[in-house]
């Protein structure tokens, strides 16, 4: 596996077979031990949004594998400029050439979380477009100025480091996830969420060979071109890629439930517009009626998560609850990364 | 002693012998040497309030013994929700149960400061009441939830590692502080100030046996539950603990006088009115003259300290003031509860 | 050498030998390799400003010298009271004396940065005038309270750190450097920025024995006391110092060219009308135009760089382009001053 010095921003840049070497990785970390790969290697991380299991996870994993992490506070560095050529007499202070370059020279990889849509919807309705958030600009610009890998710890489109930790935990509970039906629904949140994370899930359960379903009302489709890539990879893999508008009918022989929250393409920068329209949509929801449809299946969150408004706390309490499990495996699947990407050894 | 896996939240979960051996350990720690104990384990902390001694002995006391610290940062993390059963449609955006057991899967310890008092009055003079404020509900709820120790550095209620720090001073210092005379005298200050440091301060030095006076202005009564516990803890030990309104008559023969402001229980949410009554109070002030009438008695504070209006620079200054090593010691208390509840091996 | 303890405020307290010394020591550790002699000792960090290559070098030196870094978040501690002898019944929360004496309790060295300007530009015109500034108040209250080395990453008049990296990168890229032309030169910026950076810069030059011309507009003089002392410098290594109010004569020749802007000191506290001043000297950029007339300059700059409005693209991206070699030699010189001054080994 050529993993090393590769750069981590999306599943899809993946082959199944890296991705299953990965999720291999992680569960022999986990289960049978590790070693100390990251002696005297760092990684810089820099989160321009909330976060307690990215954060935590990853000082863990690097903690665990001997490495130090240094963060470098949103609020205390530079603001930055993405645009070439660009007379910098403004409010943006540092170009991400010069930030990309210079951290490289300080440490062994870069982990970034920026998600524009979580950072603009919290203080305001007006965000860019989906067209312009599609884009990525910071990650491209680092990925284009470093010479380190760059980690994605959540864009505005993907979020790797969940989607492969989620397959270390269907891997792990389902020994052998092919052909097994896997349910992603959408569920009503009093927010706009981001699509970054239920894109990079659905591509992980596709990855592992699962036949699935996303069920949302009509509206809320994921991204329509990310779309495209989950059905050629879906057949590619052996399973197969389903769309639902009804809740109740789609996790019907389900063995895994992912709930997940993300706000409708058609309202972004009109979000006050999405809140009246989802008034109608509250009873999307995961209760315990809804797990009764299914095949006894598990029941799977990101988090953090919203009790009695995404699921309800019996669903969340109960036995097939796996969301804790789920967050651990968080920071085993990115000690997989991180050894494959900065490691020494060959993994 | 089997404090392994314990919470530290109140030293008064703790025997008299298993505060004694974790004083003890701690001076052991200090002028013996200690090893490396916590190699491979860390501690997570979440500072809802601000800090230096805590954080810097916190960041020492892991380092010293091989461990790691991650730090989630206040502000950049999630709004709790601590009722159960709720539905969390406004703005609480994670459950307590999440946060708790997510967090102990990435770590060996999570130390917490969260003291609303201080928060809330630099803000605003609206406060939750003290009925209210006692339950200290974060770290029940993380004492709940949490699969791994909970350390308090410092609760509405509770400040146990000054508590125990202030123990191994006072053992240091006097060897023998048995039947000793202790005194905490209340001080002037600007603003309303927590109760959990001398409550804290005064029960360690009822652990000791000492005979303790705590003087304060009438109507600045410590909490009256905690005084019930107070006394019966100073009988068992051998001491005694009497109160007193008179400042000059209160230290008398004292060895050691610790001053410290708190606010007064019947105003609180009314911080404007205890303003005004404080200003009559201005003289209660720990200066030179005062010291005169003590048994010699070394000089205490938790710190910060407001020079010459807690106590004047005279006595700061002067060979009797040990706050500076008061504060290391918080280093060395810790140590000995970190590599307690957390290390591998039999302390 | 005798280097164990020092503070480390400005290169000006070091003798021509010393620097020599940290020069090679930096030089070697690059090239040659270096061991983990601080494994067990630590350095407290204090941002006060903004940065991302002093927090991250800093962060990368502790590491690869095997020691640890707890930074104190500026916004999570208190404020800081430095005069001596007040009642601190206002907004001071702490004296300097506890704070540094406390702190060094924890550590092994303090390192902070604190420059003035910079944070009260941001917010507000107004601004301690210059004479206020220079006294650097919180450098010499740390340095006259603490027990442990001070290391200064950026005061009002001194970046001694900025200094010795770019000596570091000037004897790494030039071997012989004494008698070699080097300009720093001033460039429009749209804001007014502090002077410890080129005052810091030129003294690196000096001490070097290089020939050092600084070209500025009229009016935006470095400070005249400075000036004196890198006189008595230039003297002394058996080098120059000129100034200049022409760029393109002044880099004639030039072997190295230095950009950087800063704000008049007739300007201070006025800086609106600097504003107004400064719109007819944009001029004032290094453009490749102005890199033709040089001896085959390398071109430096400290970082953060306004693109194509300190220096173009052309230059910036030009094979001449020295800055992010400029921006690691921070790291080799910071692990050669916390070797030397808080190291057990005798370097």
């Amino acid at each position: 596996m050529k993993l090393k010095n590769k750069h981590f921003y999306s599943t899809t840049d993946f082959s199944q077979a890296e991705l299953g070497h990965l999720v291999e990785l992680a569960l022999k970390m986990k289960h049978q031990g590790y070693d100390q790969s990251l002696k005297g290697k760092s990684l810089v991380t820099l989160f321009l949004n909330p976060s307690l299991r990215t954060r935590l996870s990853f000082s863990a994993a690097m903690a665990k594998l001997g490495g130090d992490v240094f963060d470098l506070p949103a609020d205390g560095s530079y603001t930055l400029e993405f645009k070439d050529g660009v007379k910098m007499d403004d409010s943006t202070k540092e170009h991400i050439k010069e930030a990309a370059k210079v951290t490289s020279r300080y440490t062994d990889a870069i982990a970034i979380r920026a998600s524009q849509l979580v950072t603009n919807s919290d203080s305001t309705a007006e965000t860019g477009s989906w067209d312009e958030l599609k884009k990525d600009q910071v990650f491209k610009g680092f990925m284009k100025h470093a010479s380190v890998p760059i980690i994605n710890m959540e864009s505005n489109v993907y979020h790797p480091c969940q989607g492969l930790g989620d397959a270390v935990t269907i891997k792990e509970k389902i020994k052998q996830p092919q052909g097994k039906k896997y349910v992603l629904t959408w569920a009503y949140h009093p927010k706009a969420l981001p699509m970054a994370t239920p894109h990079s899930e659905v591509l992980s359960a596709i990855n592992l060979g699962m036949n699935v379903t996303v069920a949302h009302p009509q509206g809320w489709e994921l991204d329509p071109e990310i779309i495209k890539t989950m059905k050629s990879k879906a057949q590619a893999a052996g399973g197969s890629l389903e769309f639902s508008h009804d809740q109740a009918t789609a996790v019907k022989d389900a063995q895994v439930v992912c709930a997940k929250s993300w706000g409708a393409l058609q309202y972004y920068g009109q979000w006050d517009q999405e809140t009246v329209a989802k008034k109608e949509l509250k009873h999307w929801i995961v209760d315990q009626k809804l797990m009764d449809k299914t095949n006894n299946a598990y029941f799977m969150h990101c988090l953090p998560i919203r009790r009695n408004v995404i699921a309800t706390d019996e669903v969340l309490d109960g036995p097939n609850s796996i969301i804790v499990d789920q967050a651990e495996n968080r920071m085993w699947a990115q000690m997989a990364i991180l050894a494959s990407l900065i490691g020494d050894q060959d993994d």
